[in-house]
């Protein structure tokens, strides 16, 4: 397989993306093309020792930054690392594209440049979440569409399910809806219509359906997929990211207090590393951009050297498990359930017809 | 001035709620009516010695549960201590109502018994939310309105504006409306049609809006009033208090790896009940119903005595410095802005079929 790396995006780039595919490269058999300056990553990648055959450059001109209007950057600049790099996929000769640049350009290179999956209205972005002491659930929407419908919610369910299964390997996930309470009833006129539509999935064993769950459930783990349009997603993750920021500075107060509760903090230094480290979900690999026709995979923008290996690595089975064909194979089944829905809404509005 | 607190309304009632409506009397002069079953309210209000024409009962026969139906419970219950003390605050017998009972029932007796203030579509529920290490910030809606419109947006911005400044004594509170990003085009259709509706009613120095904030900047207080529609708040108010229990948890495993880590989990003891009372947003008084008719205040389901206590005595300015007398003048303005607003659409719309 050729995975194709972004030379050229996030805060860290070029020198932690080399570095990253150069360690990458010693785990796994697979090629690795950098894309972007030809001068600058070749210079990086000097400072290496690694397999010439395994680790290439593909030489582009181009750079999108994180500041540009992401649509426009991926009309105008062609000849960009993430262009390229997504091209290459899309022709078939490549196998997944990973970037720490733009996330919107990346999206929207998805879509645009990759294609949507039949079927899938809206694609969208899955990032981890971290469940503290116990691993990880999968957030989908994190951020793509603010507004959504409740179909594009049942896809967000069926595609972050597969993906949690496949690549993050946990066996039949629970899914969950985030909700203002936990009854069926629930919620906005949308998450009122979406919540028939996953459970009628869950019925028929598309998805492990559990319900609706409160922001209170969610870091106690209580779905594996958590589901939500992109405005409350984006408002979780980085809810979740402020807090754990702003309870270990107040905890680092705290231990500054005086000479005791110094000593106290030394003591437990090892506890207090490892525990940031849980916090920090940009460790767990990379988000996956769901939907589209290939796989296209956003790095955290600071991603340092490990941290774009392990994203490249966790990222494999997204192209050895097929889960792109595995979802495209479904999108009937989400169309068909989505339909039986209207059928009864309609069914259900004569009726009201009739008998006023 | 008269207070009514509902004597049968949360987990700890009616036992907390007599005990705090004694404390709160010794130290205000304002009469506090206990509304309720009369001999359980006897018999919990002979424990204490207190000044009988301070502390009176108000015999009532039925209670609502946190089980039970908000309207229908409203509706039926006539003789409820819920409806029967707001029925008191709505004949001008009672200055304000306070309840630690069921928060629909409590929002939808504000709706149909007291009554929304003319120009308020839509009521929403405040509540504290706390700012580590500096304080706290307001959050409207906090979920009493999962779907909302531009203008209900507005509403709560002003509201919870004149709320924070006067109840909980922050001059010229700043408002931030809770979005994806902070550019003002971000977000969905309804958060970018409330974009200039807030900052033009922070132009006309109704409110000092600050503009979006993300998740990230809510737990460092970048918004003294964070604005939200019903889902999006709930979800912040019980993910943050989801995480703070999952950390608090996770520290506790912490400390308890080994001999030296739960040493010094006993140095720490002090700073650790300090930081764990910052968590607690319940701490901080109760939360109130805005945009009706009279001063109408949730006290948290859980509330012991000494939250009972500060509870009233926190919540005596929404009385006293007329609240509601303000939100009722200013109603005119914010409609004014809503039309300007829709005014500028349809002539935007007309100029463009002409155009085309």
């Amino acid at each position: 397989m050729r995975i194709i790396l972004d030379g050229m995006g996030g805060d860290n780039a070029p020198a932690d993306i080399v570095e990253g595919a150069v360690l990458a490269s010693k785990e796994m058999e697979h090629e690795i093309v950098i894309a972007g300056d030809e001068a600058l990553i070749s210079a990086e990648l000097s400072k290496y020792k690694y397999d010439k055959s395994k680790v290439t450059i593909l030489a582009t001109t181009e750079v999108i930054t994180t500041a540009e209007s992401p649509t426009k950057a991926i009309r105008t600049k062609k000849d960009s690392s993430m262009v390229r790099g997504m091209q290459e996929v899309k022709d078939g000769n490549a196998d997944m594209f990973l970037s720490a640049g733009n996330s919107g350009a990346l999206l929207a290179g998805g879509i645009f440049v990759i294609g949507r999956i039949k079927g899938i209205d809206r694609p969208a972005l899955g990032s981890t979440y971290p469940i503290l002491g116990s691993g990880i659930a999968l957030l989908v929407d994190a951020g793509a569409n603010a507004d959504v419908k409740p179909g594009n919610l049942l896809e967000f369910a069926y595609m972050g399910s597969i993906y949690m299964k496949e690549v993050l390997g946990v066996k039949n996930p629970r899914v969950g809806l985030v909700n203002l309470g936990t009854e069926p009833g629930k919620g906005t006129k949308i998450l009122k219509d979406a919540y028939p539509l996953l459970e009628n999935s869950g019925q028929k064993k598309l998805i492990n359906f559990v319900g609706n769950v409160e922001g209170r459930d969610v870091p106690f783990g209580e779905a594996d997929v958590i589901v939500c349009d992109g405005l409350v997603g984006n408002v979780i993750l980085k809810l979740t990211e402020g807090l754990a920021l702003s309870i270990l500075s107040l905890l680092k107060q705290k231990f500054m207090t005086n000479v005791k509760t110094k000593l106290a903090a030394v003591m437990l230094g090892k506890q207090m590393g490892e525990m940031k480290k849980e916090f920090d979900y940009s460790e767990y690999g990379g988000a996956p951009i769901l939907g589209i026709k290939k796989p296209i995979i956003k790095v955290h923008g600071s991603a340092t050297a490990n941290m774009v290996k392990s994203g490249i690595i966790s990222a494999l089975p997204y192209i050895e498990k097929d889960v792109v064909g595995t979802i495209t194979e479904h999108v009937k089944e989400l169309k068909a359930i989505e339909e039986e829905q209207k059928e009864e809404q309609t069914e259900e509005q004569n009726k009201e017809e009739i008998s006023s």
